[in-house]
C-alpha cells in the first residue's frame, strides 16, 4: 500500500472534524407516488428498488437546507461559524444562477460581513470530490484551517412525472462536511474521468444562458425537465467503471481488499449492485441509502459520508472509498485514510 | 518584495503559455442601443462610458464561444487539445443547469472519449482566481501539466431594458488561458473576500433549484432578468475594496509600484476609474476595454489577460494584478510575476 505510508504528500493531510446532513420534512412514499403519477402502487419499489424519498417544501430552499446541515457539523467539529476559513459550495444544481449558493449560505450562517471567501464548485452528483480537493489546496496554498464544504440539491424542482424512472429515483437533501488543517486523515488518491461524449444522456437544458424564456416560452417550458435516458446512462458508465476503478485504487496504492467502508454517489440501484461487484466486496461494507432516501443529486455523497461517520465505521487507519457518476458523464471518486 | 524571490511555494509556480478570446459577430453600438431602448442617442456613452458590446446570436452558445477561445489559446500555446490534463469552466452563469459547461466543452473540442476530467467553478466575475488556484492545485496534488481553462458569458439571455444601466454596461464573449507546469511565472498571492450581506445587490433569481416555472409561470419570467443596484453595488464594494488591496498586496510582498500591469475585471466605467485611483497608477498601466466590449460578466479577466500578453505588457520579472469584484459580493485578485 504504497500511498498509504508517511510519505503522503503534506497537501494531502487533513481531518474531518463534523459532518451533518438534512432531510426535507415531507416524505412521500413510493406507492404514493405511484398512485400520484397514475401507475399502479408497487412499480417504484419494484422497479427501481426505492421505497421513499423526501421533497422539499417552497421554505427549504438549497441555501436553507445547507445551512441546517452546516450547524449540524460546526456543532460536530465544535465550531462557531466564525472560525471558518472558507465555504464551499458543492451542489450539483444552484439555487439560482446570480450570485452562487456559498455567498448565500455564508449570509444565513451570519457570517455576511466576514469576508470568509465562499464560491461554488460544480460537477453535478461528483461536486463533493473536487470540493474536498479545494478545501485541501487552500489549506496548502491559502493557510486555511478550517473549511464548510457543503451540497444541498431539490431534484423534485424539475422532475418530470411522465418519465417513471427520473420521477422514481430522486430526492431532495443536503449535507455539509467540516475539514480542518492537520495531520490525522489523508487523500491517499482522487480523481475524476470525463467523458463528455455522453453528455446528452443526463441534462436539464433550461435555466442558463442558451434558452431564453422571454423569447421562447413554449420552447423554455419544455427544456426545464430533467432528461436522463437510464438505460443508456448505466451502459455508459458501467463500461468505464471498472478501469477507472483501478486507476483511482492503483494511485491510492490500494486493493478493493483495503477498503473498510465505501461511500458511494446514491445514483441508482443497478448503480449501486454494480459497484459491489466491481470492487467483489460484501453489501454490509457499501453505505447503501437508496432504498430510503433515492439520489440527491451532489448531496448523496457528503450525506453517505456522514452516515458513516454517525455510525462509527471510519475507524483510525481504516480506507474509505467515496465514488461515483455524474452527469457529463463523469466518473470520479476519493481514496481516505482515516 | 518577500514574495518575489526563489522563497515562492513550488505550489505557486507555473507558465502561462497560450491565451485566446472569442467575441460574437454582432456589434451593438451605444446608440443604437439608446433609440431601441427608447432613450436619446448618447445617453448610455455620456452616462456609462460605453461605446459598444457585442451581443450573442443564438448559434454564438457559450459552449461554442469557449470552443474557440479554447482553440486560439491552444495554437497559441502550440498544443494540440489532447495535450490537456484539466479543463476548467469559469464561467459566471453555466450554459445549462445540468450537465457543466466544461464537459459540453470537452465535448466539442473532440476530447468526449478522452477521460480528461472537466467541470466548473462559480465565483460568478471572479471564477478566473479560484479557476487559477484549481488548476496550480491540480499541478500539484493530480500532476497535471497543461490545463484549460475558459470563461464564457452571455449577459445579453438575461438583460432588463428597462433599466439604464444594466442593459447598457454588459456584453458577451469568452476567453480562455492554457497554463502549464513550470517554473518560469508565480502566483505569488490570490485572495476572494465575499460578504454576502450584499447576496441581494446584483441577482439572476430564476434557472435554479428555487423558482419553478411549471408551478408560478409569472412568477418564474418577472425573476428571469438580471436585476443589479449599480449605485449600492457600487458603494458597498468600493468601501471595502482599498483594505482587501492592502491585503493581497501585501501578502504578495509588493506595493502599487511594483504593478507593471492591471488586469482587471471590466465591472463599469466607475468601478475601473474607484481601482485607478486605489492604486495611484497611471491609466495607462490598467487594461481597459471598457468601452468597447462592457462588462462580459467571468470572461472579462481572461479577456484582458489574453490582450496584455498580446500587447507584450508581461515581461519577464514584472508583475501583474488580476483584481475585481463579483456578484455575492465578492473582492478577488491574483498577484502574478511574469
Amino acid at each position: 500500500m504504497a500511498g498509504m505510508g508517511p510519505g503522503v504528500d503534506r497537501i494531502r493531510r487533513f481531518k474531518l472534524t463534523g459532518t451533518g446532513a438534512y432531510l426535507p420534512r415531507t416524505v412521500v412514499d413510493s406507492d404514493d407516488l405511484d398512485r400520484t403519477h397514475g401507475r399502479e402502487a408497487g412499480t417504484s419499489r419494484r422497479q427501481f428498488g426505492i421505497d421513499r424519498r423526501h421533497y422539499a417544501a417552497p421554505d427549504e430552499t438549497s441555501t436553507m437546507m445547507a445551512v441546517v446541515a452546516a450547524e449540524e457539523a460546526l456543532d460536530d467539529a465544535g465550531r462557531a461559524p466564525d472560525q471558518l476559513d472558507a465555504i464551499i459550495g458543492a451542489c450539483g444544481v444552484m439555487e439560482q444562477p446570480i450570485p452562487g449558493t456559498a455567498p448565500m449560505v455564508q449570509a444565513r450562517l451570519g457570517l455576511g460581513g466576514s469576508g470568509i471567501p465562499a464560491y461554488d464548485i460544480n460537477a453535478t452528483c461528483l461536486s463533493f470530490v473536487p470540493a474536498l480537493e479545494t478545501a485541501l489546496a487552500g489549506m496548502a496554498m491559502q493557510g486555511w484551517q478550517r473549511v464548510l464544504i457543503f451540497a444541498s440539491d431539490i431534484a423534485s424542482a424539475a422532475l418530470d412525472h411522465e418519465d417513471p424512472e427520473a420521477s422514481a429515483i430522486f430526492g431532495d437533501g443536503a449535507a455539509a462536511v467540516i475539514v480542518e488543517a492537520g495531520e490525522a486523515h489523508a487523500l491517499l488518491a482522487s480523481r475524476i474521468e470525463t467523458y463528455g461524449d455522453h453528455v446528452n444522456l443526463c441534462r436539464l437544458d433550461a435555466g442558463g444562458t442558451r434558452l431564453r424564456p422571454h423569447e421562447d416560452l413554449a420552447g423554455f417550458l419544455a427544456a426545464s425537465r430533467f432528461r436522463m435516458d437510464g438505460p443508456a446512462l448505466f451502459r455508459a458508465t458501467a463500461r468505464r467503471f471498472p478501469a477507472f476503478l483501478s486507476r483511482l485504487l492503483e494511485r491510492a496504492g490500494i486493493t478493493p481488499a483495503d477498503i473498510g467502508t465505501v461511500i458511494p454517489h446514491q445514483a441508482s440501484a443497478p448503480a449501486l449492485e454494480h459497484l459491489r461487484r466491481a470492487l467483489n466486496i460484501p453489501a454490509d461494507r457499501v453505505v447503501d441509502l437508496f432504498a430510503s432516501l433515492g439520489n440527491r443529486i451532489a448531496s448523496s455523497m457528503p450525506h453517505a459520508l456522514h452516515v458513516a461517520r454517525r455510525d462509527g465505521r471510519l475507524g483510525p487507519g481504516t480506507c474509505s472509498l467515496l465514488v461515483g457518476s455524474s452527469a457529463g458523464i463523469s466518473l470520479g471518486g476519493a481514496v481516505i485514510r482515516w
